[in-house]
Formats: structure tokens, C-alpha cells, sequence
């Protein structure tokens, strides 16, 4: 209840600050017999790690997993599954005044509020350093579907600040610092950045993420719904305003000749549901986008306010990255596959197990 | 874990199908000791009951809410509170070949995928007409908020199909059937929604819900933000597809110069957060704003399956609302209210009473 | 959390009190395509309610449940299925001082301080009576596992007062209105009681249920242990004070070469473990002993004090069990259904369908 | 929902295994503010640790405990508390044919057949040593709950095996082995273990269980009544086979004029009820006494079957409690102020804060 579990089956309770011992967390809730090793894991914690490119916080972690419980000679048992991640590069910053003021836009305010404590030490519990347990997690939850219904996550940025991104194709999105599917742009995506950090300012991104080949029936009415799971965990994403499932927005301006997906022996002959009815997966692809705001941590000096309630000018120093979305590419995947792995258990729970059977129409089609 | 319950501490366990003979709910963890009667409901079950005008469904049902417990000598006990609607009109209608087929955009095939076993009757649990209940429970929510801390919900239909609304004042929302902040523009939605109904088509809509005097701290990190627990409510309304908080999809294109709300000792200067930072209530307005598709129950003709997955063309007769985003915004203001309720319990559950001491901006600050 | 649901994934939320307008229940979870209707679940409520026999009290409740939601055609549909029991005879009683005093051993102290207000009505929502919707409830579970897997649920009682009451045989529990095992003693309990009548006192009682052809593996380590729910299950009926599975407390005294229950390739050669270990079913038959403590609501004067908190005699009128205990068997029985239904849903949405494949030794062997 | 995880608002969710890396839990929902280090957990964990006299496990473990996250400068920071235990003491066991065969009285066999995977090091999940993170939990719990409503446990053992250990005084639980109240039956204590050793059996044990000033009120009726939450804590710690609230099963031959505790303006006259009414604490010392069973790992051979289901034989060798009730008393101190706390903070979500205003009788009034 005091919100540092994710999910009701599937259970990842995480622990930990950007700048304490470790980070980690407690997978609950695996099935058994899941071939499973921290090589399974590492990959994706390799995809969000900082320090990849000159366009994230310079920051160096190498994000170690270790496995502490739960598997047994290369299975899993059924039992919590904890990982860790030792915290190394916490060395001492130099935070300014951040210690007794606010940064604009930034959670030090609120935490302080709720708490009446607050820890400064790189955001604390509030840092998007504590997404890479969730990254860690969402690897085996990945794993798990693809065995067994052959799911798969997919992601790229399609806007960073404004520069809107033409998706090209999936193939080069791991090709590129920005998770782009689209080759021709990084040049004027580097020198966006580029731009950005000299002017010590801040830019948003918007996110696409995809499932396909997702099982028919998962999603729970009234209030579980799939789209509303989804939604949360998305805008559970540190930064992240704005959720969209299938057309999202653009639903309204549509009339429901338009919007409506006709459905054909073959399948669905468009996507504007985004694989979400009644809050129920359709089998076909799962299409989310997000809205990711520009950081609050910037070096150009902002008004702000002391613990006092003093006016001050607040300066932020560090290794900060000018843009979060950057980096949320894996992280949006990683939220939607546990959102999928927690319905796949519920599902089966109350109607047994699931199956993929229905007619697909290809990912992109709503996009195109 | 079925899903049919909202809420943590403070939970709406619903029951009830479109045509059965009642719809209701549960709600347990109201504080005792609350004024309560019939009188404090109705009012809000009557904002969102259809028939109100040629605009919405013409189905005749006066949503008589009846307090079956959990209330003694006009306070409540701390015990559950049973809400119980009857379903009054529930003839038999001209359903055409629906229960055969399946709507393109509608829930009937995804129930059917889900549970093997489907309920055509006005669309069954999957009716938008199970928002009643929840409209019920949250005027309790809103009673306590109000009476604790002086919290309000207000909200109005800022967008109807391609026609967007511009804010004038509140003042004018009770005053058309649109819930619009526009009297001048209410003839120029009558024409349209005229149009659409003679096109036998339908259309979204967009909405913008408020709350004010919010309580600072309300939130859990990491999963049960505010944010994500108020995207869950939202995204868990029928027909919505997107969800924004403050500044939303804007965020994408903004400099981080510009989205972080600056503070001062009046207050912040701005409020493109929306009212929540790291997933915390600042104290400042909540604002959000959803996107509504259009309904899928249309006269116009369409291409579907009928379920031995032959080629079947839909048309739906019946009586359904061309536009469900005309009544949500009660709806919307009631599942936000749910939300705040929720939270104010589980923050004096981990930190005591919770306080209202922040500075306020006016609370169209962040949208003029 | 506020505590009137019972079970994680088979959920039961109830709702009422003893002498408010209706009692009932919301039951979420239950797999869709369940042949049910009103006479499914009748039967159960009628050997639970009131008025059968002297022996217990004479207050006139034919308990008639009406299902409000989720079944469909004789199905249930998967969504939530909402029972409701009129109550008919709230006729105003002679509560002597009760409304201002509090009843030795009565729930009345411990309602008034922790929700600050009291609903006297028939004790209001502490009322056993609230226990019906619970078999209610149960009667659908029991029939879901029975279809499923065979299992079957049966309870008598063991003990009444100061009298033993020897096993006999299963099949006189339904000729007496004890639920005893046992046709000889009948004579012995009834004169036990009457006595009791007249001099205005009250007893307890110990009864005892098993299931059997439980699925082998039920339980989950390390928190929800199936003992640990059933503890939990049990104790929080009305009235109960202890709690034994299997050799229970006489397992304090065995020697470990007596009590752990040797395996053979025909099955157990003995149940000490009463059917689980380390929390899972082994397959055996489940036995639970329950201690019910004396009504309090006696007519003998009692000391006590009043809201002041001054010196006050309480004397109980009106109409009460003189031993909860006799109609308490019924209502053991649900309680384990209820544990075992959810734990079979459970179990299957991680480790996949459950299965009953253990040799079984006789239901009675553990007690024999 | 896989059960590793206590409590609802002050969450200990748990992982580890007896011979794996590590052992620990993550702590959700601790208020903020409470200064907290090590040495506040190091000595809970040193009563409950294995080594310390001739009549437990031999196995060395120091039990050092490192504090991952959630403490800032020494005080707690509302975010969640991970705890590790690195296993030290991981050598090889001479297991004989433990890996194909089935300890009766053993989880070895259910959680193969739940699993199908075993984990046969030391027990694996089953094991006793992960009450371990427990009372490291629990140890936060009593700090908080001393420093905030005076609250207080302690236990004893009341029966080793045959032998009853009348109480003499709570100041003597420290100074002996079995943690019994009574200085002058050790040596028959210790004889009766040597004798036990030197046959290859095991014995059970009684143990009981006290926490003194509780505010009264805390308890959600209907299902998570106190005593309910009490229940399902005691039954799920290892071996324990029966719970007993207050009089317990000696309830069942009271009458009610013996058992209802009468009220002066004073306090209560008795304790029967345990400290608890209704579900809800009344203000007295909360008694709870269970039941744990003799180890079912002993050198004495016994019949079982093998993995194939053939008849085998089977003698446990290796270091194993020959009591595991000799160790129980802090796990089960620690059980009981988990449910407190989780209930305290309950009751202030839904009650506002709780009060400590009861009339008290001697906490082993009762019991005399």
C-alpha cells in the first residue's frame, strides 16, 4: 500500500536510492521451471544503463545483477526471486544548494512535503535510477511470454523535443543512442542535444512501445482493465504526462465509422483500439505511446523557494541527463511486458489458460 | 483481482449488468461518523442519468440510489455502505443480429474471446451504465473531502468531435447539456450532434477534469503515484483512450525552462505539472484531460464476424448515446474524486494526518 | 482493507447488519460457465438459519437470496455476482440498557471506541447474522470445487459445553439439530441446553470440518500457508477462540516418530498433519477443530459500566443463540470452502491447473 | 498473491532460501521519521539465532544484518527498508536419500507436487531460518510501536513435549535456553532434550505469547478481525499446528457467565477474551498460545516412498533443531507486532489516530 510494489500476481517490489548501498527488488509470483540466469537479465539492464552515449548523465554504473534467491540449478522454484544491484559510482557531488532548496518541476519539493524528510543524494528514492530493477524484472516476465505465447516487446522514440521522428523501420532502433527507427535523423537528433546542453537546458520525448503476438482475453473488467493497467504503469514512469492506447487523441476528432476496427476472417482491418476492447487484449498488437517531459535537473538558474519559504535561485549541477526520454525506450517496454505477465497469470486464475488464436493484422498498421 | 473493485482503503466493489435487475456497489473504509443520506447521492447520480436531453441515450431510468447499510440515524458507522440502483427499463429491444456478431470497436467480442459466455443484453457488464455506481460512491468520497479539507471537483467537455470548446468560465457548465465552459458555442454542438445522429454515426470528445484544494503529500512512490492511480481511473472509463496530466502531450516539445513550475514564497508561477511532481500532490490544482472515441453502437452498416468467424455485416439499433464523452465529465470528476479519497486515507495510514498549506495559483492558471 | 472482503482472487465483500434493511455479498472471481441459480445456493442458507429448532434463537429469517448479477442463462458470466437477503424480522426488541451499557464479553465495547458511534440494532454489523451471506457465498465455491475436483465439505459438532460428543458417523449429522455425528446423545445435549435456557446462561462449543478430495499443492509459502489462511478464516467467525489442523494442540506432546505422517505407495498411513505441510495440501482430507466461546448475550445481570464509564448492570433480552455454536457448522464449512477456492484459483495462475492425484487413507483416520 | 509478502499497510515481503546466497525482505509503508540502525535489529535476530546452546541446530550463523535502504542519517525515510542476511554456514550436508525421498511430516513432499522442482538444501524456501527476516522486520515494528503507544511483547515456552512449565516470571525468560518463565525446571528441561538427542526423536512445544499496552480499537471486522490477522500470523510460522486466542479451546466449556469479561470503571475484571472483542483489541494484554509440532527431520528411519513412489526408507542426518519450539518464542513476539503494526496504521487510514485510554488489568491475570 505504501507503493513500492508493482502488480498483483506478478509481484516487483523494489527497493533502494539512486545514491544508497543497492538497488533492487523482490520478483513474486514466477512460475516454476523457467529456465533462468543473470545472463538472461543483464541485457536488458545493458540496454538502459547510463553512460552509453554523450546524450545521457555521464554517470558509471555498470548495473551487475545478481540473482539472490529463487532459482535453483538454472530454474526458477516458484519461490521470490530478489535482485540486487550494488550502487557504485556514489561519489560525492557537488549538489549546490539543492540540499536546502526546490528545483522547479522536480519531486524534491513534494517528497519533503510528504515525508518531512528528504534524502538529496541524487533524487533519492525519486531518481529514474530505480527503474533498472523494474528493467531487470520485466526481463524475466519477457522470457516467460515469449516461451509460452510467443509475445515480444518493442520500442522506439518517435519525438524528441520538436523533432518529430518518421518511423522507418524496427531494425535500426538498436543502432542509434536514441532508439530511433529511423537512420537519417540521428545527425539532427545529435545536434539537438548537443544544442540543448551548451544552453543547460531540457527537452521531452514521446515514446512508442508495442506488443505483438499478445494472447486474446487478458485484461480484467471494470477496473483492471488492460488500457487502464497500462495507462498506470506508464504514468507511473518517472517524467511521463501523457498516456495514449491505439489512436488516443485522436480518437477524438474521429467519427465511429472511422474509428471502429471492422473485423474480417483474416482479422482486424486497422488498429485504432490499439489491441484494447472493453479493457479486454484483442490479440492484436498492443500499441502505447507516452509523453516524457523535459528534466527538471538543469544548470540554467530558476526561482525557486528555501525549506524557510525564502525566495532562492536554484542552479543544478551533477550528471544529469538533458532528456529522460533518451533512456525510456526499454524502460516502456519493460512496464507494458509486466502489465501483460500480471494478466496472463490473473487470466488463467479465473478462466484458466489463454490462448493466441486470433487473426493478426500487421504491427504497424495503425501507425502507417 | 477480478477486477470489479477500485480502491485500496478506500474501495468500490461493483456488481451489476445493463439489463439486469440491479446495479450497485460496496464501499468500505468510509471514515464513521459522516453525515450520509440518499439526499447527498442523488444529485450526482442525477448529473450523469440518461435521458436528460435528445443529445444522449433515451433510455428512461430515474437511477434511484437506496443506502442499504453502513448508515445508522443518518451517520455512517464505519461499516460497509451498499449502494442498490434498479434497473428499470430494461424492454426487450431490436438487437438485430448483435448477438450473433460482434461491433467493430465494442467490447462484445473481447468478452466473449475472454469468458466463452457473453451477455448482449444493452451490452451487458461491459454498459456504460455501471458508471453509476461508481458516480454514487464518489459523492460520499467527495462529502468528506469536502467537509476535510475543502477539496472540490469540478470539469467540462473541452473538445466535441472536431470542434474544440474554449474555456470561458465554470459558471456555464450546469447550464447546457454538454457540460461545456461555452454558452455561446452550445448551438453550434446542437447542429453537429443533429447531424450525426441523422448520419447514424458517432463522435469523441475531449475532457478536462479539475480538483481544487488538494491536499499536499497524497501519493505513493514508486508505484501508486497519484499520477499513475489517476491514469488508472481515467483509462479505465469506457470509450477513453488517452490521459493527460498538466501540460501532457506538450511536455514532449517543451524546454525544460519552461515546464518546470518555479516557485515562489506565493506559490508556484505556474502549473504545467498539473499539480503532481514525483508522483506527490504539490497542493496545487490537479488537472487532467481525456480523450472519449466514439461510440461503436452506429446505424451505419459495417463489416464484422459473426462468431463461427463467417463475414457478417452490424448495423445496431437500440437506444445508445452518439456521444458518450456528453455525459463523462461527472464521470470523470467522480473517478478522480476516488482517487484523492483513496490516497488522503493511505498518506494518514504511513504519515498521519494529512495538512493544506501550500500556496495556490488560480486554477485556470496553467490553461488560459 | 477496512476489512469486509474476504479472499484474494475468489472474493467475497460483504455488507449489512443484523437489523438494517438487507444483508448480502459481492462475490468476484468465479469462473464464468458455472451452472447456478437461487436454488444452488438456498439450501445452504437454510441449515444456517434461524428459527429451526428451541435451541436457538426464535427471531423468524427465511434467509431468501436473491442473485442481482453475473449469471446469464443459468451461467455465471464471470463478472461479479451479487447475492441479497431481505431481512424481514427487525421488529423493535426490548434492549433493556444495552444501548447505553456494554455486554461482558460482547463486541458492543470494542464498535462504540474504535468507530466512536454504535449501531445497537441485534448487535448491527457484529450480528452472526452476517454470516449468512458468507454461506451464501460458499455455496457457489463449494459447487465450483465439487464439479472441478470432487471435493466435498462436511462438519459436525464434537463437543457442547462440558459434554463430549463421541464420532459416530457422518450420516446423523443431518437428523439433529446439533450437526452432531452421534443420534444417542441427542437426548443428553437437549436437556444440556434446555437447562442453560432456564438458567438464563450460555455455553460454547467445539466443531469440527473436513474437506475431502482436496487437489494436492494448494497453499502458498510463506505467508498465505493454506493453514494459515483456514487459521485465519476460522478465527474470524463470530465467537471463536482457537483453532487446531490436524493433531492441533496435541501435537505439543507427540514425539516426532509419532507425529509425522509416514508414506507408503497406497497413500498416507496417518493424517497428524490434518492435510497440509509446510502450508500445501498434501492430498489427505483437511481437518480443522474450531473453539467457539459462550454467547454473551445472556439474561443473568452482569457487571459492567456505561458510556461514562460508571458502574452499570446489564441484563440481555430479546432473542439470542444460547449457544452459537449449533448453528455454526455450516458456517465452518464455508469458511474452508472459501479458503480452498481461492487457493485453487491461485495455484493455477502460477503453476497452471491443479490436479488430485494422492492416495487417499479414510476421512476419519486422523481421529479415529 | 504468491505469498511472500505480510501484511497489507506495513508489507514485509520476504525471499531467500536456507542455503542460498542470501536471505532478507523488503519493508513497505514504515512511517518516516523513526531513528533506526543495525544495532535496533542486530539483537532480535541474536535471540532467534541458531548455535547458541546444545539443545538447537549447530549450524553457524552469525546473522549479521545489513541495511540496503530507506535510512537517511539514521532516520527513516518512508521509503521501503531492504534488509539482507548473507548465509554464511552454506557447507555440504550429508543428506543421505533425502533428495529422492520424502521426510514424513516434511514440505519436501508438497512443494514437489506444487512445484514440480525441489530445492533440497536445508529445506530450500521451507525452512526454518527465514523467520529470520521476520524478526528483523518486526524488530522496526516493536521500536515504533514502544516509542509511540508503549506497546510491549514478550512470550515464553508454557510445554516442552510431556512437560508442563508453569509460569513463575517473565524475568527469568532470558536467562535460559528454552526462553521458559520458570528458573527451577531447567535441568528437567535439558535432561528431557539430552534424552531426545540420544533416541534420534524430536518433541513439540507450547509456547505463549503477550503484548501489553495496545490501543484499543485496532481490528477490522468482518475478516480481518484481529484475532483473525493473529490466527493466520501464528498458524504460518513453521510447525505450529494450533492457535488459541485468550481462554482459547477452554472456552468451549465455559458458560457465560464464567467467560464474559465483566467491566468496572477500573478495567476488565478478567481476561478471557484475550484483548480482543469483536475482532477489535478492547485495550487489555493481547494472549495468544500456540501449538508447534515435533521436527520432522530425525535420525529415527521411517517409511516413505521415493520420487517414483516406491516404498523407501528415510533418516535424516545433518545439524536440525530437535525442538524447533525452542526457538520459537521471539518469532512468534514477532509475529504478533507485525499484525499490530499493520493494524495500527489500519485503523488510523480509516479512524485517525488511535488512543491508548483503557483501563488495564495485570497482563497475566488470565493466566494465574
Amino acid at each position: 500500500m505504501a507503493g513500492n510494489t508493482f502488480g498483483t500476481l506478478f509481484t516487483v517490489t523494489t527497493f533502494g536510492e539512486s545514491h544508497g548501498p543497492a538497488i533492487g527488488c523482490v520478483i513474486d509470483g514466477c512460475p516454476p521451471g523457467l529456465s533462468l540466469s543473470e545472463a538472461d537479465i543483464q541485457p536488458e539492464l545493458d540496454r538502459r544503463k547510463p553512460g552509453t552515449s554523450r546524450h545521457v548523465t555521464q554517470r558509471k554504473e555498470p548495473d551487475t545483477v545478481e540473482i539472490l534467491s529463487g532459482v535453483y540449478e538454472g530454474k526458477t522454484t516458484g519461490t521470490p526471486i530478489a535482485l540486487m544491484i550494488r550502487n557504485q559510482d556514489q561519489r560525492s557531488h557537488d549538489y549546490g544548494n539543492i540540499l536546502d532548496t526546490f528545483r522547479p518541476g522536480h519531486a524534491d519539493y513534494t517528497y519533503w512535503q510528504k515525508y518531512g524528510i528528504r534524502d538529496p543524494r541524487g533524487g533519492g528514492r525519486s531518481s529514474a535510477r530505480l527503474t533498472a530493477p523494474v528493467v531487470g524484472a520485466a526481463a524475466i516476465a519477457k522470457k516467460w511470454l515469449k516461451e509460452k505465447y510467443g509475445t515480444e516487446f518493442i520500442g522506439c522514440m518517435s519525438q524528441l523535443g520538436e523533432i518529430a521522428i518518421p518511423f522507418v523501420g524496427w531494425e535500426h532502433v538498436p543502432n542509434n543512442p536514441f532508439f530511433a527507427a529511423n537512420p537519417d535523423i540521428i545527425p539532427e537528433l545529435e545536434a539537438y542535444m548537443d544544442g540543448l546542453r551548451k544552453a543547460g537546458d531540457s527537452c521531452g520525448a514521446r515514446i512508442d512501445v508495442v506488443a505483438r503476438n499478445v494472447p486474446v482475453g487478458l485484461g480484467e473488467p471494470l477496473y483492471d482493465k488492460l488500457d487502464a493497467d497500462i495507462a498506470y504503469a506508464m504514468m507511473g514512469i518517472n517524467a511521463v504526462k501523457g498516456v495514449e492506447i491505439g489512436a488516443g487523441f485522436r480518437s477524438v476528432a474521429q467519427k465511429g465509422t472511422e474509428h471502429g476496427d471492422e473485423l474480417t476472417p483474416q482479422g482486424f482491418s486497422s488498429n485504432n483500439a490499439g489491441g484494447v476492447l472493453g479493457g479486454i487484449s484483442t490479440g492484436q498488437d498492443i500499441t502505447v505511446s507516452i509523453a516524457i517531459k523535459p528534466t527538471s535537473s538543469i544548470r540554467t538558474p530558476r526561482q525557486s523557494i528555501d525549506r524557510a519559504g525564502n525566495p532562492a535561485t536554484v542552479e543544478t549541477f551533477g550528471r544529469h541527463d538533458p532528456c529522460v526520454g533518451i533512456r525510456a525506450t526499454p524502460i516502456a517496454e519493460a512496464m507494458l511486458a509486466l502489465v501483460l505477465m500480471d494478466h496472463a497469470l490473473r487470466h488463467r486464475a479465473q478462466c484458466g489458460d489463454v490462448h493466441v488464436d486470433t487473426p493478426q493484422i500487421p504491427a504497424r498498421a495503425a501507425q502507417g
